[in-house]
């Protein structure tokens, strides 16, 4: 299919994309494989070649062949246009079809082009995950260091997420018991929060706006990952371990993440499993007694792809008839053929987006991975082998315009730069769409990947003076946190089951008012 | 002189310093030597011991051997106190006494211990310093980038330095001819407000109520210095050039910035030297005709410091009768003897304040310097040697127990170390005093200096988000900037007349109410 005739022959007419002519590659670079289409000999082909790809560790640099990559000038100009424009795209009512939007059909027809409805839903989850990072109190000298910056209860509004329409319930811990490199951050003071716990994420349950738009009580679950990241999955080589009795087995450091709990800490008496669980299945248990449909999407980045692929499996084994779907960003691999086969059986539906250039989605498992499957029958059992799961999306760092194309891993792997490229993705054959609105100086909010013309800061998400203010005395000094910004796990039990019980006077109230109406 | 003994018999009681028992050395170590003391053996013996270290290039490290190293607890103590203090000292009325600590008798008597009112004076010159670091536009990707933050008018307020009583008369502009390695900072925009020129000080002149204080129209040049500072004054070695007629010689490098001009550019048609003098003759001429005593403090920190000594060769050969002091910190080298002696001719005061640990007062002249000075019949001249001048006072880092011992060149040339250590000194005998109120967290505005036991953050000296704002739209921009926060030369000079003129009017309205009280 040549990109000039591609169309969504089921969207309104303002949705086609509008394509600059100038960057359009020829025609005959512009077929879209049908992967249905490939012979078994192609496929062996493709593995002879990806064999010999991993044992050489090659990973392909980002090259400078995708179109939009010398239009400086022009990238100007656009950048300035969007300066005057809203970064949000329209609303749409997608009540109507929002399980083919959450993968009941693996994203069929969606992704190559992809679907406007589903990018948008797609970079929501994305801006849930990042406010694990953007409220994440990273001051190693702060008591609160690895703790959040905002209560549960202002989590949106200081992100700006309000937008979204979606309310925060539960904020979620996780420690280890394995001793694992980069995954926490402990603070140098001795009256810390917790010396053993991290803030890993926490759920959050749609409005009934935004329930309506979106046509079933939306329940997310965002994990946070980690900030250095290569090193840390290297370290996981191949320490697959059973998650049941079955054949089962995962990468033994981040279920040791996901269950983890010690009764001589403040915040992980209970699991971060036992913690998210307990919440999902409340939420879930009051929302369907109001005999409301009900989703349960789980989102996370890195370490917190991971966390939410063993979220999903736990959520899909314990509650009947729940639609579960993972969008996950930069993800590795969690765990074996076995495990994948499971999820498939329980109906999860994962959507995982990649960068091609992006290391981490190729660990663990760099050399032995899904790969191998070919030599299944030789081999004669894959069980100590990583497969990843569910349905692929690749971007291209080389996609984007405005991004510089060296090798900045870690900038690579920031998920502002993923949530800026799917923002600008159309399909894998077409430059970066011209009509993306998401702001693009957000991309450099912790990384310096942004073209120097646009001039944005490098890492430029950061407090004034670093949290510190002058006091009244002349001196600067870390002010007191408000008592409701501070962690502590006896207030936020309390403000927990507030919340539960304002939720039912919320029902019972609006309830009334129904009444009235009518 | 044993510390025990040691007392102002000049001060009030309430000067008198009060010393921590627990560390103070014992009294065999606290002799202060008396240079005057000293015979020639023992210059022969100290030179040579000066030359075998120079040769070796061995620099000492910061040892821990000074008192208040093994107090972290009370070191704790003590900054919590102080965080409930204020931090100024008490303003002293200094009228009658401001020739002495100005340095005409070259501060005799006034250095061990360190008198505190010549403390606080130290400390305010070396605050207006900070102001031209402090105030630096250093966002490479501004159009502003090697300019200033905040106009003149605006300057002190933003900064919190209204408390000195001065008011900024004039920006001052410098640029190179010669190509010298990290001194300028040029934008990498194509609109910045210059290519060629950096924001490299000012004049300012005290108010009323301050003269009245200090006993004199106080004219103060403050002059930027550099960021990154070995390896520049390396680049330095040895390139001495006459400044005039004469045999003085000074850094051919310092002298470039110092005289650099050029029709072509927009804010050095005139050079830094013609803008500074026309400035403060302006201001000499116009206290003078109204009968005030007038005096001109020259102050810079590193490169600053240079210009500073330059600045006051030239003022003196110009102006007669005006008492010029120059207080450096952290200053490197800039001429010869004869310079040396010809500024000694012209009754300029230097206090040069120095860091045992620090490189760049040692630079340029490693090697070859003030230390042959024994060899001078010999060798028969010491034209091409570098020296320094003026009365010193060493500090030492070692000396406070709040900064970390460690080889942080950076931080330990950092002109907030200086101003702390100036803050603590008492004499180089005996510990930091326990009394110094100066805000120990500011020394890591732009280091990592303080303890960590004391949890300020790194380099803390930050603007929110890098300067970017959150627009109408949502998107991350950097804002215009106010029209008169824009460096301009036509609006600058503008404002120097105006500023002229108000000043004229000030006069006559003062003379007139002072004529109506009479």
């Amino acid at each position: 299919m040549a990109v000039c005739t591609m169309s969504y022959t089921h969207l309104p007419a303002t949705h086609q994309p509008r394509l600059r002519r100038s960057n359009a590659a020829p025609a005959s670079q512009q077929v879209v494989d049908n992967p249905q289409a490939e012979t078994t000999t192609r496929k062996v082909t493709r593995w002879a070649e990806s064999l010999s790809h991993h044992l050489h560790l090659h990973v392909e640099p980002p090259s400078s062949h995708a179109g939009g990559q010398n239009f400086t000038r022009d990238i100007w100009r656009e950048y300035d246009e969007k300066l005057s424009s809203p970064v949000m795209s329209p609303k749409e009512d997608i009540s109507q079809r929002w399980k083919e939007i959450q993968g009941f059909s693996d994203w069929e027809g969606l992704l190559e082009p992809l679907h406007p409805w589903l990018r948008r839903e797609i970079v929501k989850y994305g801006e849930f995950t990042q406010a694990t990072y953007d409220a994440f109190d990273f001051d190693s000298f702060s008591e609160y260091h690895g703790s959040w910056k905002y209560n549960k209860h202002k989590l949106f509004d200081k992100l700006g997420l309000t937008k979204h329409g979606y309310k925060t319930t539960k904020y979620i811990y996780a420690m280890s018991h394995i001793e694992l490199p980069h995954w926490i951050e402990r603070s140098h003071v001795a009256d810390a929060w917790s010396r053993d716990s991290n803030w890993m994420g926490y759920v959050a349950v749609s409005d009934d706006e935004e329930t309506r738009r979106i046509g079933r009580r939306d329940i997310v679950v965002a994990w946070r990952g980690t900030v250095v990241p290569c090193e840390w999955f290297e370290n996981f080589q191949s320490k697959l371990e059973p998650i049941r009795k079955g054949e089962s087995k995962v990468e033994h450091g981040f279920l040791s993440i996901y269950t983890s709990k010690s009764d001589s800490t403040r915040y992980n008496k209970s699991s971060a499993s036992e913690q998210v669980m307990r919440e999902v299945m409340r939420l879930v248990n009051f929302y369907k007694e109001k005999g409301e449909e009900v989703s349960l999407t789980i989102t996370g980045h890195s370490l917190g792809g991971a966390l939410a692929m063993l979220n999903a499996y736990e959520a899909g084994s314990t509650i009947p008839d729940l639609p579960i779907t993972v969008i996950s960003f930069g993800a590795p691999r969690v765990g074996n053929f076995a495990f994948k086969d499971e999820l498939d059986k329980l109906g999860v539906k994962t959507l995982r987006i990649v960068t091609k250039q992006d290391w981490v989605p190729r660990m663990p498992g760099l050399v032995f991975n899904e790969a191998l499957q070919v030599f299944d029958e030789i081999t004669g059992t894959l069980e100590w082998v990583y497969t990843h799961v569910g349905t692929e999306l690749k971007l291209d760092v080389c996609s984007s315009p405005y991004l510089k194309k060296g090798m900045n891993f870690s900038g690579i792997h920031n998920l502002e730069t993923y949530l800026h490229l799917v923002d600008g993705y159309l399909s894998s054959k077409v430059p970066f769409r011209f009509e993306a609105r998401r702001d693009v100086a957000l991309v450099n909010k912790s990384s310096d990947m942004i073209v120097d013309e646009l001039r944005i800061p490098h890492c430029w998400y950061q407090s004034a003076n670093k949290g510190l203010v002058c006091d009244d005395h002349g001196r600067w000094v870390r002010p007191k946190r408000e008592p409701d910004d501070v962690p502590s796990p006896t207030i936020e039990a309390h403000n927990h089951d507030l919340a539960v019980e304002l939720q039912a006077y919320d029902v019972n109230v609006n309830g009334l008012l129904s009444c009235i109406k009518l």
